[in-house]
């Protein structure tokens, strides 16, 4: 390796040496996003809004294919809108930015920028809906929203964030209970199968809950320094919004009664999971079906056969680019092996070589971003030989990200035990909770970790105590220091 | 038709009684968009933002056939960033919305909400571009921008509006004006070949160009009331905002320069062009490649037979569905002609109609949203019929509209004859210039009518004189009253 190349990966700080820098680094580095001048703000830039746009594609049509229609609400709420829910706007009140004036003149109402957007929807859905007839409604937008957090951190927590947002009215309970699992499932299989993180799926405690609702169910993923990550959440938020907003509707027997209702949302977190997920040493790893690049073609030239192979690699990457997303790196400026290592930083999946002994051999090399490993192939049958190792390493990095969380998911015994994981390992802790919040937040206060939630399998208790007070335990709970 | 009916249709205000009630009636009735509860605000219904889904993706895959990559940059900008070009600042701050507190706590300095975002992202291009090879850079964004504008209008003139924004960077101006037409093109093909709606493209004046550009292009429609829209906007904007934000490169040659730069941007205001072209007194008229539902499928039942009627209806969805966007109308509470009604106001270009007899006789009917035009087809092959009848409606919406543009194109041979024109007939009026800024002042001033732009072909005076001074004309433009 010459010596410019190794400086240049040295530029990423080691995982294990410092993995808070070594995110910024990798998110700096891979061109995903930048410092904005504006307070905990970032650019998005182009690399980082591809994986976006490819969340956002596959997203959205999961949510269609399940009867969701887009819709766009005004980014301005009145405060007298916005303060009209108790419970919400004290949650959200001290994070909101105002707009007092315009040009030069005071306006005579504060405008909040939105933190979320139920209590506008909701002001419309109490216009629109009239009839049995007119429910449920199952709106989604996409847009950015605004909370002035005190700690931030690119992707995780911003001033501004790009996120969507979904709400829905319906007839009755049962059926948003319904609605609300059903989106949860959505974000589930969506966050293992597109981006490969296992979650957990489960309900949120009293005090973890979305301000409003009744239940908040959430998605948690485990980063690689054992510390958890919400990455999605569905909130049941019950009538509590529509007595608030008058949102009735006249039921088929004639009476007027309340709409049921549901939000939930996911954001460009998951580019931050993402990165915690899969990230190594090297770089970003990025899997197959999120990558904006698939496979970069990087052609080995020598002076003899430059045109002949420069070529060919142009012939392959026309050949590939019919069913992946293919980038040839043709630059004349940078050696192979610099550009080896910037694209492994970039995470880009799959790299295919090409040189002139390859060429007379009518073969390329293969090298995998997730192992490394390298292989020789035909370039007769390439696109499904490519298929083939994309597919795999999709399927690798899932199992992979799969036994880091059950390996860093412990059940403890004792508090002590707990506290001892907590320190030397982090990573999910199974235990036992009497259900009260007192205990909740002493272990919080205690230790620094929260329950991230109340699983939807295996909460049952059998024979567990408290973790905290030692009563009988009313479930078993995922706890964990979170982002 | 059933008196029920008749009043369903009476509900919009006859184009030729009031367009502008006409127009708002559409956007209601329509289900396109309603009024928000913030001051000259919308929000965008399914339905509506459907229309806006279609052109985005479609305005999207043609901006990255250009090699347009897209990115999201915050929509607070610091007043300090804000503002630094002068005649910008000028330009917007009477409109820009101020965050000046965030919860209960002062703001050090206030922050804009973005009216467009030249300031910010040339602020970050200053950081990125150091080299020759790192241009040319050609972003965009899509997001809401905020103007605060004094006579608000659904989709035209709302003081947040959804579009995308362009900006690029690039190494000389000849790169730079170049990219400023072929975005210009990109607009123009669009929306002639997506929309349907035929377009002048052309230069604007001194007086009405881009607050901080050298020379801004615009692509100019003529809405059903004779007014003009302007639809979109490329503006080249030379070295100024490069020299205000420092933003230059090493070029190949040693020296460091100024980058040359450019902004695009077109809008929700698309929506409001395509009801004002193609609507008529049954409402919205939807061109086919961007309807939300390119054929409604209404199945006429009569008690004997209703099940077949509806199994094959269901059926001819399923294969139509592999095609084109299809919906099937089967709702049991509403009668066939209610039903006709109800798509046609929505501007469904094609409704297929199901019943008994067509059953029997293996076809079914086809009736065009644009002509009314009714014909019996064999449900044999109808796919093909169905995609060469959208083709046919597609082109004629196109062909209609070029030709009310035309016969609404009217060149004048004095200013009494130009005032009777905008009196009795409005549309456009070609007319020579002189090129100063006093008489197109004049002009505004005293008939309401503004040059639209000086266009790419037939602007060199052939022997005309100025409308107002009666000198050597210097160009000939297009005038019209717009939106």
């Amino acid at each position: 390796m010459a010596k410019e190349e190794k400086e240049f990966v040295k530029e990423i700080t080691p995982r294990s040496q410092d993995f808070s820098q070594w995110y910024v680094d990798v998110i700096l580095k891979a061109d995903l996003a930048d410092y904005a001048p504006v307070r905990g703000s970032i650019v998005m830039k182009p690399y980082g809004y591809a994986i976006w746009e490819s969340i956002q594609a596959e997203l959205d049509r999961r949510f269609k294919a399940t009867g969701v229609q887009n819709a766009y609400f005004p980014m301005f709420i009145p405060e007298s809108i916005l303060s009209k829910e108790a419970e919400h706007i004290e949650g959200f009140a001290p994070e909101v930015p105002w707009v007092t004036e315009v040009g030069k003149e005071k306006l005579p109402e504060r405008l909040a920028i939105r933190p979320t957007s139920e209590t506008i929807i909701h002001y419309m859905y109490s216009q629109w809906i009239q009839s049995w007839r007119d429910l449920p409604v199952v709106l989604n937008q996409w847009c950015s929203v605004v909370r002035w957090e005190k700690a931030t951190r690119p992707f995780l927590r911003t001033t501004e964030f790009l996120w969507q947002e979904g709400h829905t009215a319906h007839r009755t309970e049962e059926e948003a209970e319904a609605r609300t699992l059903q989106m949860l499932e959505v974000y589930r299989s969506f966050v293992q199968e597109h981006l490969a993180i296992p979650v957990i799926p489960g309900r949120k405690t009293e005090t973890e809950k979305f301000a409003g609702a009744v239940r908040t169910y959430s998605i948690e993923a485990l980063m690689g320094d054992g510390k958890a990550l919400q990455a999605a959440t569905s909130h049941n938020l019950g009538q509590g919004f529509a007595r608030v907003f008058d949102i009735t509707f006249l039921d088929s027997d004639g009476q007027l009664k309340h709409v049921w209702q549901t939000s939930w949302g996911a954001s460009h977190r998951l580019i931050g999971a993402l990165i915690m997920v899969h990230g190594d040493d090297r770089g970003l790893v990025l899997p197959p079906r999120v990558a904006p690049i698939q496979v970069v073609i990087v052609p080995i030239t020598t002076k003899k056969a430059k045109d002949e192979v420069l070529e060919r690699a142009r012939q392959l990457a026309q050949d590939l680019g019919k069913r992946f997303r293919v980038k040839l790196d043709d630059r004349e400026e940078q050696s192979p092996g610099w550009k080896f290592n910037d694209w492994e930083m970039r995470g880009v999946p799959l790299r295919l070589e090409l040189g002139p002994r390859d060429l007379a051999a009518n073969e390329v090399v293969l090298v995998r971003r997730d192992s490394g490993e390298k292989i020789s192939v035909s370039q007769t049958g390439l696109l499904d030989v490519v298929a083939e190792v994309l597919e795999s390493v999709q399927e690798s990095l899932f199992l992979k990200a799969k036994r880091f969380l059950e390996e860093n998911t412990r059940s403890v015994s004792s508090y002590d035990e707990f506290k001892r994981v907590l320190e030397e390992r982090r990573g999910f802790i199974r235990a036992g909770w009497c259900g009260e919040s007192t205990c909740e937040r002493a272990i919080k206060e205690e230790t620094g970790a929260t329950i991230r939630n109340i699983p939807l399998e295996g909460s049952e208790p059998h024979g567990e105590t408290c973790l905290h007070c030692g009563q009988p335990a009313r479930h078993v709970v995922y706890f964990a220091r979170a982002y």
